[in-house]
């Protein structure tokens, strides 16, 4: 039994994550501040004796430091998820992402503990010049706060490896879809086709190509590397091997649904500043070690409409 | 004339850059909280009209902001330059590289300063697996505190540009020569050589190899990339296309000082954790700007030297 301690716990992937852990027969501590993620989420998780949530924020450094004593491997999910609006309020991906792992790390470090799984994104490839995009791409250049704050976090992970002797598993997400999904693009079209089914409007020109993964396919995924990944820093894009376009997405939710809408643009190749039109990241490195998806994209999507449709009350958070 | 302002400013290399601006004509203020900078090295630009020092902190954002409103330019050189000795404070890149970088680009952004030229440095490249090293190597993993807060602040700056319309310049040195040097292989040498001629030292097996840069040679790349690069983000490796071996280097300071003393070593491939064994960088993209080293690695190292030879006051300060 290992005793896994997971920050942002009560996250759309973390709080997957959790169950799968719990089922295994680990033990769990989530910690949670509970600003975007659900206590219903872990609800499962909280009829099992070997689970505890903290209701706390991982900028409490002293709190964090108290909390995470007596644990053996960090999951660092907890993070600010938004990238498309992160001009707005560029402190926040300081302080929530860069800041944030720096305290996971530092109390790891004061109470002896040395492994640590971080949730990075493929955003940190900016507008990729190479695609499909492997981990040891050209060194990209960053387009948004969010990337480059995981940029941070990752960086300062890697320095932990090296100059403490830490092992750090790192994953590169493409966006995730299916059970507990409450932030994105299928979301907004849902809720946009609830209010008024006859039409939609699309950032961009719906012609942006993305790459999209079922969350237990990921949470497979997850656990494939750290059970085999052997380095001191292990670097995994996490995907599938496609992608669509924002439009066939539309299509896919629309036929769920039964409704037809007009569509409309808000124009340019993009879906806001620092969007990138192509994301289609290289998963070889991640396959190679057995790993393979179970759900394809338009699966992944009709589980994720599925999943709205039975949750509604997410609608009313917002 | 642009108005300059220069954080780090009583610093070796931004000291150096100071006079250079001032000579051009250009008005400079210098910000410095002289934890490291040297008022001394800025005694030819004191007797300037158009030259001002605030003495502050980076990490003072009422005050940075307060004194960067009005100019037109910002290079920011302040930093914690100390790659060897991270994994004791780790904190202080933290916050003296990451979180100040971001400051200095808050208070740019609400004084609609939009251009940002930034010191960053040869060792976000960690272990590089392409040698001669391009600025579009191989996404390189991050081996030093050092490092990772260095492509924390590239990161930041890269998504300025895209979210703010800021123009970057970013700098990958190699390790800097020259007058005003007071930080390195160079100067533990010296001061080792002038307590005991006899014998010396040195970290690692001596065979580590570096690359260095003259000082004047850095300011003359930095100017033409200001003056020529049109990107959004503009990133250049600044250095000579050769490198030494930390022996040979050592056979050199001792020719120049006329002593012979018998070497011994630390052992290791490095001479401390996270430090490369061979750091050579690919400087053509410079290079096609029209720009050129005058001085060899070995007429730079002898530069130093005589430096330091006429400025020993620079051993009383530690």
């Amino acid at each position: 039994m290992t005793r896994y301690f997971v920050t942002g716990g009560a996250g759309f992937i973390a709080s997957n994550l959790v169950d799968r852990l719990l089922q295994s027969g680990h033990a769990v501590t989530a910690y949670d501040n509970l600003s975007t993620g659900q206590p219903r989420f872990l609800e499962l998780a909280q009829k099992q004796p070997k689970f505890r949530l903290i209701e706390a924020d991982v900028l409490d450094e002293a709190k964090l430091a108290d909390s995470i004593k007596g644990h053996d491997f960090v999951f660092h999910f907890a993070a600010n998820a938004d990238v498309r609006f992160g001009t707005n309020h560029p402190r926040r991906d300081l302080e929530q992402n860069t800041i944030a792992t720096y305290n996971v790390l530092e109390a790891m470090r004061a109470h002896g503990i040395s492994q640590i799984a971080f949730s990075s994104t493929g955003s940190i490839y900016g507008e990729a010049q190479v695609i499909p995009t492997p981990e040891d791409a050209p060194f990209p250049v960053q387009t948004s706060l969010y990337g480059a704050s995981k940029l941070a976090g990752e960086g300062l992970i890697a320095a932990y490896c090296t100059g403490y002797n830490f092992r750090g598993y790192i994953f590169r997400f493409v966006s995730i879809l299916g059970e507990r999904y409450s932030h994105g693009h299928v979301f907004d079209f849902y809720r946009s086709l609830q209010n008024d089914p006859t039409k939609i409007r699309l950032l961009g020109n719906g012609k942006q190509r993305k790459s999209y993964l079922y969350v237990q396919d990921c949470v497979d995924a997850i656990l494939t590397v750290i059970e085999k990944g052997q380095e001191p820093v292990n670097i995994y894009n996490l995907g599938t091997d496609e992608y669509c376009a924002v439009n066939e997405s539309l299509t896919w939710i629309s036929e769920k649904l039964g409704v037809t809408p007009e569509r409309s643009y808000t124009g340019g190749e993009r879906g806001w500043i620092g969007d990138s039109p192509f994301i289609f990241l290289e998963t070889k490195k991640v396959r190679s070690l057995g790993w393979k998806p179970k759900l394809t994209i338009r699966q992944g999507v009709e589980k994720t409409v599925d999943y709205l449709r039975n949750n509604e009350w997410l609608f009313e958070k917002r």
